[in-house]
C-alpha cells in the first residue's frame, strides 16, 4: 500500500482514519498540522511536520499522495491551494467509507471525503474535496461543487445542484430540481423548498433566508 | 436469465435499470414508451416499441416479463392496466436493490420497486406497484397499499398504513398506528401526528391539510 | 450456540427475535413474560414462565444469558432490577443488527438492542439496556446514557450526550455538542438546538420545553 499524509490534525481527521483503514487502499503515515507540536500522536498517528515542509516530508516517508482532513469548507480551499503552490500536481485521494451505495455513472473528484452509510444515485457528480457525512444521500442527477458538504442524514430529491464551498448541514431535506448557491450555508433541520442564492445563511421548515454570509465565513462551531 | 421489458423511458427508468441490473436476476431487453421514437437509445437500452404492441414484443424478443417504470403512482395504476387488459396474466417482476434490509415475515406483491438502502421491518406488507426511493424506512408491521409510494429518506413508526394511490414524498416522519387515506400526498419534510383521509394533499411540521386532490392528479414536478 | 431469554413477549420481542436470528450469536430458548399464560407461543417461540421463576428456568432451559425486550426505557430498568436482585451475574447480552456500522474505539455496555441500518461514529458510548431503532445514527464522540434510546431516523451531531432513560423518538436531529438531561423525551420530528435538562418533554422545530416529566412516566403509546 501506498503512503498517503494527512492535511489537518482536528476531530475531523479521526473519521477519515477509521475510512482510509476500513477501506484498505492506502496506508497513513502521519499528519501534517499546522498547531500540534510535531511528533505529537493523534489518533494514533505521528504529526510529521507542517504543509510548508510538504517537499521535505514526501521524500522523508516516500509519500505518495495526501487528503486534507479539515471539517470546514473554506479551509480546505485554502489548504488545497497552498499545497497546490508548493506541488502543482500533488496527488489528492479519496477516503469512500465501504458502506457508500454509488449508482451508475457517478462521477467522483479528488480530494473527497465519504462517511458511513451515504448513498449517491445514478449520474451525480461529486465535485473536487467535498465531503458527505454519515448517512447523507444524493438521489440522481444531483451536482456538488468543488469544496460543498452535505452533514449528517441530508437528503435531496433528483437534480438538485450544490454550489462550491456551500454547505448543507444536520437533517436538512432539500427538494427537487433545486439548485443552492455558492458559499450558501444551509441550518440544520430545514426544508429547502425554493432555489438559494449565493452566501446567504438559510434556515427553517420551510427555508427562509436570514442574512449573507461573506467568503470564508466559518460554518461549524470548531473543526 | 430471463428477458424482461422496461414500460417507461423517462427518468425514473434509469434507477430501475441500475438496481435490475446489481440485483442481476433479470436481463433487460429494452424499453416499451409512449413517446419516444422506437428504436431510440434511452440509457443504454433501446425502445423496441409501444406497450399496446406488447404481444408482438413477447414473441420478437421472447420476454419473460416486465416493470412499469414511471414514478407517478396514478400513471402506474394506468398502464398496468393496459398491460392487464393485453394479457391479463403478465409476469410483472420487482425491482429490489441487493443493500435493502428485509425483516421476518416481510410480505411482496409484484412491479414493486426498491431503490438502495431502505429498510422494511418485521411483518410489513408492501401492496403491489408501490415504489419505495432512496432510504426510506418502514417501521414493524406497517403496510404500503397497491400504487403508493414512499419517496427518499422519509420513514414511519409502527403499525403504520398507507392507502392506495398515496405518495410520501420527501424527507417524511409519520408517527406510529397512523393511517393515511388513498390518493393522498404528504409533502416534502412534513410531520405527520395524526391519521389523513383520502384525497387530500397535506403537509406541515406539524401536518396540515392543505386542498382536496381529484383522482389520477400528478404529484410529481415531472416523471 | 448458547441458550438465551427474551424478557417481555410484547412487539419489541418481534424485533428483537429477528436481530438475534440475523446475527447467528445466540439460540432464543424462549421467552419470560409477566402477563401471557406458560406455554404460549408468541412470535414462534414459547412463554416458558415469569422472570421470578428466572432461578428455576436457568436450570431446566440450560440459559446462559438474557436480554430485555421491551421497548419502554424505565420499564427496562425496573425489569433489570428486579433480574440482577434474583441473581447479581446475570448475563445480559446485545443483539446488534449484523447491518450495524460501527466506528473504531466505540464501546457498547450490555443488554443492548440496535437494529437495521444503525451508524455508530468512533469514539461513541452506548450505556447498558440501550435502544436504538432503525437507520438511528450517532456521530463521533457521542454518549448514551443507561437505558436511554433513540427511534427511527433521528440523527446526532458530534459530541452530544443523552442521559439516562431519556427517548429520542422518531425522526429528530440534535445539533453537534449538546446535551439532553436525564428521563427527557424529544418529541418526533424535532429540531433539537440547545441543551435540554432532566425530566421534560420537549419537541418541535426549533425544539421548546412542552411539560415536565415524572419518573417512570411512560413516552410510547403500548410496548
Amino acid at each position: 500500500m501506498e503512503n498517503i499524509l494527512l492535511f489537518g490534525g482536528g476531530l475531523h481527521a479521526n473519521y477519515c482514519i477509521d475510512i482510509i483503514n476500513k477501506e484498505g487502499k492506502y496506508n497513513i503515515i502521519g499528519i501534517a498540522d499546522s498547531i500540534s507540536d510535531i511528533g505529537t500522536e493523534l489518533f494514533g498517528y505521528k504529526v510529521l511536520g507542517r504543509q510548508e515542509q510538504l517537499i521535505k516530508l514526501i521524500a522523508k516517508y516516500n509519500i505518495h499522495g495526501g487528503i486534507i482532513t479539515i471539517g470546514d469548507n473554506w479551509s480546505r480551499k485554502i489548504v488545497s491551494d497552498s499545497i497546490k503552490t508548493i506541488i502543482p500536481d500533488f496527488k489528492f485521494v479519496n477516503a469512500i467509507h465501504p458502506s457508500t451505495i454509488i449508482g451508475m455513472n457517478v462521477k467522483f473528484g479528488v480530494g473527497i471525503v465519504i462517511m458511513a452509510g451515504c448513498i449517491i444515485n445514478p449520474n451525480s457528480i461529486i465535485g473536487d474535496f467535498c465531503f458527505l457525512a454519515t448517512g447523507a444521500q444524493l438521489e440522481h442527477d444531483c451536482k456538488m461543487g468543488d469544496f460543498s458538504s452535505i452533514s449528517a442524514g441530508s437528503i435531496t430529491g433528483g437534480k438538485v445542484t450544490i454550489g462550491k464551498y456551500s454547505a448543507i448541514t444536520l437533517g436538512v431535506t432539500i427538494m427537487d430540481r433545486l439548485n443552492i448557491g455558492e458559499n450558501t450555508v444551509v441550518g440544520s433541520g430545514s426544508l429547502v423548498t425554493k432555489d438559494l442564492p449565493d452566501n446567504v445563511l438559510a434556515y427553517g421548515n420551510p427555508i427562509k433566508i436570514i442574512r449573507n454570509r461573506k467568503i470564508g465565513e466559518k460554518f461549524l462551531k470548531s473543526n
